[in-house]
């Protein structure tokens, strides 16, 4: 039975929380966070005791999991270090983040990334979820893999180095996906015009890209070269410059990637 | 029963055609494309006629589909009313052409543009399609809705103006998350990694504006105000100038659109 820590009470800790208290073979000893409440909700949702302060954190735990902010894991793994025994099992959840963070604090540490975007209202589907896994001692990662395989059949072995290249991917794929999301609504507001004419749109454009590669199913003016269908588009974002240099720039690189494929 | 000949033989027309040809008090007369063969095996696929030339067109529909490419509509329409009698009802399907296009061939003209990403391979399920409409004659429009509401419960009147600024929005949403996705698979290519890690992260994100509203589920450095993660990625993008001005483009342009929503 691996018995676990998690510290957070967050979008991923309380999607991972009530994953944990279930999967097999995994016992969920505690959550903590700063804030009693939001400690003492999660662990009802997820079955398992809290603690109130740093110090009660339970020594017994194979694994501790720092599913904070980026920027609070350092400090949090420098409080956890006076509180648990040298030689503990440390991770943190972050696609940002890396590993050596913990390193200061603790000889044996890690991390345990599910790649995917959390919100606190949306039930999070583990088993869709890419595990990204990585630590300083084989026999740990073996323990992560153990572990991460409870939860999802999704698993990965990832550096340092790898984790850092496909957060800026996802930051593309994502971040910026989601903000064309944002524009176009925009756009649509403009005319009174709802953003539910182009979700349909926008769940196809992401399934098609499920089973096959982006730039076979690239469609619209610029892969076309359909220059009056660009000009009419810069016409009409005229009054929105900012979005007319969006275009143009993500047009052009449209254009310019076409053509080196090929030529 | 509505009698309809379709025109094209692309991906919308080889979607439209098995569509229609089941659809409730519709009866899909012939299809009718340059290619023959084309022609022969949509005709074959939807169980129905073709015409092997432009002047075999049936006389008898109600209404004449034209789903062609947008550069060949206007062409297609001169040729189509040498053939067909002057008061017929004939609309194209296109999300950026005007209407009157038709307008110089046919006085009983509009639009019948099912909003969607097609491809070749993969089953539309018009279910979830939004159908948008435009005619010249309000009994026309009725026609179309009609027969749009037997394959679609989503049917919307848009004007010319209207569904030019939605086609605007549409490649923001549609070829600029796609193209983001390219980039995503670029980036993950450069260390060897597969885009299957992004996969889940790709469809979550489409799936979550769904329900939620685009602006409320903005996440990552940029909506964070998270520096050093921004510099960081920029760094990484060091060998690709053309990635970093996206990158920085759109991350200031999340940033501006925050902070103008919170002010």
């Amino acid at each position: 039975m691996k018995k676990i820590v998690l510290i957070g009470a967050g979008k991923l800790a309380s999607q991972l929380a009530p994953a944990l208290s279930v999967a097999p073979d995994v016992k969920l000893l505690q959550v903590y966070n700063r804030n009693h409440q939001k400690a003492k909700d999660l662990a009802l949702s997820a079955s398992c005791d809290y603690a109130e302060n740093i110090r009660d954190i339970s020594s017994q735990a194979d694994l501790y999991i720092i599913a904070v902010s980026d920027r609070a894991i350092g400090q949090v793994a420098t409080e956890l270090k006076t509180v648990i025994p040298a030689d503990s099992l440390v991770v943190h959840t972050s696609g940002a983040t890396p590993s050596t963070v913990l390193g200061k604090s603790f000889s044996r540490f890690g991390v345990f990334y599910p790649l995917q975007t959390f919100s606190l209202s949306r039930k999070a589907n583990f088993e869709e979820i890419p595990m990204l896994l990585d630590a300083a001692r084989e026999t740990d990662l073996i323990f992560l893999e153990e572990l991460a395989n409870s939860i999802s059949p999704k698993v990965y072995r990832i550096t340092d180095e790898e984790r850092a290249q496909l957060h800026v991917a996802a930051v593309f794929a994502c971040n910026f996906s989601n903000h064309n999301y944002v524009i176009a609504q925009e756009i649509l507001g403009q005319k009174g015009l709802s953003l539910d004419l182009l979700r349909p749109l926008i769940l196809e454009t992401a399934r098609m890209v499920q089973e096959n590669s982006p730039e076979n199913v690239q469609t619209g003016p610029a892969i076309r070269g359909d220059q009056p269908t660009l000009d009419r588009h810069l016409e009409q974002l005229a009054d929105r410059p900012d979005l007319q240099h969006i275009y143009k720039l993500l047009s052009k690189h449209i254009q310019d990637a076409g053509s080196n494929r090929s030529s």
